[in-house]
C-alpha cells in the first residue's frame, strides 16, 4: 500500500451527476500523464498553482471534454508530490472516460485514502492529523467539526509529541544509569522521577477521560424520549426540531434511521429516539424493530421523561418511571434522566417540587414546559446540553475522540503504571526502561511515528476514494 | 432571472460526502466576497487562473476549513464574469457552512443553471450550446456524448447561423423590392429565389429528419425482448450484457427501471425491456406494472423476438409472433423486428430459410445464435445497431437531438413552405417577407438570438444547481 513510485488517479468529488467533477492525480508522472491527454498549454512547462483551460482528447483525437487543469508542483501540494486536478463537466460517463484514459496513460487507480496516505508518508501530516481529515469530512455538527479541525491542525499531535519528548528525556536518564549498571549509580533522583511520571500520567489520564466527551461529540448523544401516550411527545419533538429541521434536511446524504431525529444544540448532535413505536408491535417482524429500539434505549446517554401535568399526579409519574426503567433496561449508570413536565399552560399552578423524589427527580433535572406554546423549549435545550457537556469551553482542552487513540493512551498509561510501581518498588532500571519504551511505543502509534502496514490499511481503508 | 449585477454562489459538485467539494461564485463581487472569508493570499491582488491555499474563517474567526481558492478574472472565465472556485473538504456540513458564510457576505444563492445562463447572456456561448452543456452532463454513452459535445462546441450553431444568414440575404432582396413597391420592380429573379429557398429547405429538412436518430442517440433505443418461456431470454440478456454490465454498474447514480437493462452497442444505448413479467401478473398492483410494461412495448423502437429452434417449428413461431404483436399492441410502423433463432448448438442443421415469412421474416432480420455458447452474439449486436443507425459515420453530419430545436426547425420549414408557395403563386413581396421573418424568428430561437424570459426559465430550470 505504501508504494510511492507510481502515479495514482481517482475521482475526488462525490459520484453522480453535478455541475463539475474533479479528477486528481498524484505522483512522479502526474503532470506528464495529464499533459498527454490535455490539449491546451503544455502542462509540463507551466508553473505550479496555475489553472489552464483545454480539451481532453483520447488516443483517436476525440474530444472527451473541455476542462480546467490545475497543476501543483512537489512539494507544494496536498501529497507533497506533483499533482494535477482536472475539473470536468460532472457527467459520470465523461469522468469515467477520462479516468480510463489516464489509466491507459500510465496512472494507477488510487486506493481509498491513498492521497492522504501519501501526505502522511511524505511528512505533510502525522497519522492523527490524517485521521482527522476523515473525521472532518464526516463531521455533521459544529462541535464534531471543531474537534476534527483542531486535530487536523495538529493540536492533539502537539500534546502527544510533548508527552513523548518528556518520556524520552526521562528514558535517557534511566538508560544512562543502565550504562553504568554495574557501578550502582543513580543519576536521577528517584523522587523526582516519580514526580515526572506522575505529571505525564496526569496529562494522559486527562486525555483518556476526555474520550467520553469526544465520543459524544463525534457520534452524537443518544437521547430517548419516553412518556405515556398523549404526554405530548410528538409536539415536543416538533418543538425541539423547529428551527433545525430545515437545515438538517438541506444536507444531502444525511441518512436517518426511521425512529431517530437529529437535533443540534450548540453544535452537539442529539439523536432523539422516539419510543412511541414500542407499544404497537403486533407481528414478529415489528417485534424485531421494537427489540432494536429497546437496545438503543438501553445504550442511550440521556432519557427525556415527559409527563402531562394535567393528568399525571406525582405518584403516577413515579410508578410510570419505575415501569419504564424496568422495561427499557436503561442502564441508569450510563444515562442521565431529565424529567419534563408538559402542558404547564393548562395547569399553571402545578408545583414542580411535588414531583421531587429522592435520588430520581429534583430541581436540577426537572423542567417545566408547554411544548405547544414553545414555552421553555430553549431552556430545555440548555439543560440537555449541560447534561452532557459539563465543560464550558471546548476550545480550552484537547479532546480525544478516536477509539484507536484512546486505546493507545490507555495502554501507554498502563505501562506508566508499571514504571511507577517499579520506581516505588526499587525495580532495576532495565525493567523500568522496558516499560518506558512500551509507553513511548503506544504514544508513537498515535502520531504515526510508529506504524505497521496493517495499521495504515485499517486507517486509510475507512477513507473515501479520491481523498 | 437575467439580473447580472449581483454575485451568485452554489455548490457545483454533487451533494454528499466526498474527498472534495467545490463552491463557485460568479459576479462583480465574487473575488471581494471570497477574499473576506479567505485567509491566505489577498485574492483581490492575485492574478487570474491562479490557485491559493488558505483558511476559511467565519465572522468570529473560527476556522471552517482549509481550502484552495482559484481566481478567474473577467472575461476569462466560464461566465465571462469574475469567478472564484473554492475547493473544500467534501463534508456536507462544511460546504453548507461556507456557502452560508458567503451568503452572509453578500452573495446570492444561484438558481439552477444560472452560471451557464450568465455564460449565455454574456455571449460566451449561444443557447443551443448552453443546452448542450446539460446534455453533456446527462450523456451516458459515446454517441450521446459525441452529439452533445459537437453541439456544445458549436457545430449545430454554425449550421443554423449559416442558414439564417442565407435567409437574411434573401429577405434583403425581397425587402428591397418592397421599397420600390409601387414601381413593380423585381430585383430578384423569382426562379433563382425559388432555388435558394429550396436549398435552404433541403438543409432544414435534413436536420428535421436527423431528429429521429438524434432522439434515439440521446434517449436510447427501447428494445423489447419477447419470446416463449424457456426460449432463453435470460441467457440472451446475460450474453448481451456480458461485458457491459460491470462498466454500467460502475457509474454511480445510474437509475434503472426494474424491468430494463442498459446495453451499449458502439456508443448507442439500448434499453432492453424484458417481457418475462407479462404473464405473471396475479394481483391488481401487478397488473399496473404489466400495463406499464405493455405501454413501453407499444412505444418500443425495436423488438427482439427470440425462439428455441429445438422446440418452435416455423408454424409455431408465426403463430406466436402474431399473438405477441396482437397482444402487445406494438405499433409495427415504429418498430423493427429482429428474429433470433436460439439454441442453434443443439440443432445445427436448422435451415433458417424455413422460418422466412413474407413481409415478416427474411434474411436481413433473422439471426441464428446460441446464447449459451456466446455464438453469434457480436453479430447480433451489429444487426441491432444497424437496425437503428443506418448512417455509417455520425461525425459527418449535424444531428438534431433536442425537442425544442426540432420544433423550431419544423416551424421554420412551414414558414418557408409558405414562402415557396408565395413565390410560385406570385404573391406580393410583403407577404413573402412576413413568412421569411417568421422562418428567421424560429431559427433565431434555436441559437438564442431571439429569446423570452419564459424560454430561458424553461431551459435553465432543467439544469442542476451550480452549473
Amino acid at each position: 500500500m505504501s508504494d510511492l513510485t507510481d502515479t495514482i488517479v481517482a475521482l475526488s468529488t462525490p459520484p453522480g451527476q453535478g455541475a463539475i467533477g474533479v479528477i486528481r492525480l498524484s505522483g512522479p508522472k502526474a503532470i506528464e500523464i495529464s499533459d498527454k491527454v490535455f490539449h491546451g498549454r503544455n502542462l509540463t512547462k507551466v508553473e505550479g498553482h496555475t489553472v489552464h483551460y483545454g480539451k481532453i482528447k483520447d488516443e483517436e483525437g476525440r474530444v472527451i471534454d473541455e476542462c480546467l487543469a490545475t497543476v501543483f508542483k512537489a512539494p507544494r501540494s496536498y501529497t507533497k508530490e506533483d499533482m494535477v486536478e482536472i475539473s470536468c463537466h460532472g457527467s459520470p460517463y465523461i469522468l469515467e472516460q477520462v479516468i480510463q484514459l489516464l489509466l491507459r496513460g500510465g496512472a494507477r487507480q488510487a486506493n481509498k485514502g491513498e492521497f492522504t496516505l501519501r501526505a502522511f508518508l511524505n511528512g505533510q501530516m502525522d497519522l492523527s492529523q490524517a485521521e482527522a481529515v476523515a473525521d472532518l469530512i464526516a463531521s455533521e455538527g459544529a462541535a464534531s467539526h471543531e474537534l476534527a479541525m483542531n486535530q487536523m491542525r495538529g493540536g492533539f499531535s502537539d500534546e502527544i509529541r510533548k508527552l513523548r519528548q518528556e518520556l524520552i528525556d526521562f528514558a535517557a536518564l534511566i538508560e544512562l544509569e543502565l550504562d553504568f549498571g554495574e557501578e550502582d549509580v543513580e543519576f536521577a533522583d528517584r523522587g523526582k522521577l516519580e514526580n515526572l511520571v506522575a505529571e505525564i500520567q496526569a496529562v494522559i489520564r486527562k486525555l483518556i477521560n476526555s474520550f467520553q466527551l469526544g465520543n459524544v461529540i463525534k457520534n452524537g448523544v443518544a437521547t430517548v424520549i419516553a412518556g405515556r401516550p398523549n404526554a405530548g411527545k410528538s409536539t415536543l419533538l416538533n418543538a425541539l426540531l423547529n428551527e433545525d429541521r430545515a437545515i438538517v434536511s438541506d444536507i444531502a446524504g444525511t441518512t436517518r434511521d426511521t425512529i431517530e431525529e437529529g437535533l443540534n444544540i450548540k453544535g452537539i448532535q442529539f439523536r432523539l429516539i422516539d419510543t412511541a413505536g414500542i407499544r404497537e408491535a403486533q407481528s414478529q417482524i415489528e417485534q424485531l424493530g421494537v427489540d432494536k429500539t429497546m437496545q438503543k434505549i438501553s445504550q442511550s446517554t440521556l432519557v427525556i421523561y415527559l409527563f402531562d401535568v394535567t393528568v399525571s399526579k406525582p405518584g403516577d409519574l413515579w410508578e410510570d418511571v419505575d415501569r419504564f426503567l424496568d422495561a427499557s433496561k436503561v442502564i441508569t449508570a450510563n444515562s442521565r434522566q431529565i424529567f419534563v413536565a408538559n402542558k404547564m399552560d393548562l395547569n399553571p399552578y402545578t408545583r414542580p417540587e411535588d414531583y421531587y423524589k429522592e435520588g430520581l427527580i429534583a430541581y436540577d433535572n426537572l423542567v417545566t414546559i408547554s411544548a405547544k406554546n414553545m414555552m421553555n423549549i430553549e431552556y430545555l435545550k440548555d439543560r440537555l446540553y449541560e447534561a452532557v457537556i459539563k465543560t464550558p469551553d471546548l476550545n480550552d482542552q484537547t479532546i480525544v475522540s478516536n477509539n484507536r487513540h484512546y486505546d493507545a493512551l490507555y495502554k501507554s498509561n498502563e505501562a506508566l503504571d508499571r514504571v511507577m510501581a517499579g520506581l516505588k518498588g526499587g525495580i532495576t532500571g532495565d525493567f523500568i526502561a522496558m516499560d518506558i519504551r512500551q509507553a513511548l511505543h503506544h504514544l508513537g502509534e498515535i502520531t504515526g511515528q510508529i506504524y505497521t502496514d496493517d495499521l495504515l490499511d485499517s486507517i486509510f481503508g475507512r477513507f473515501c476514494i479520491g481523498k
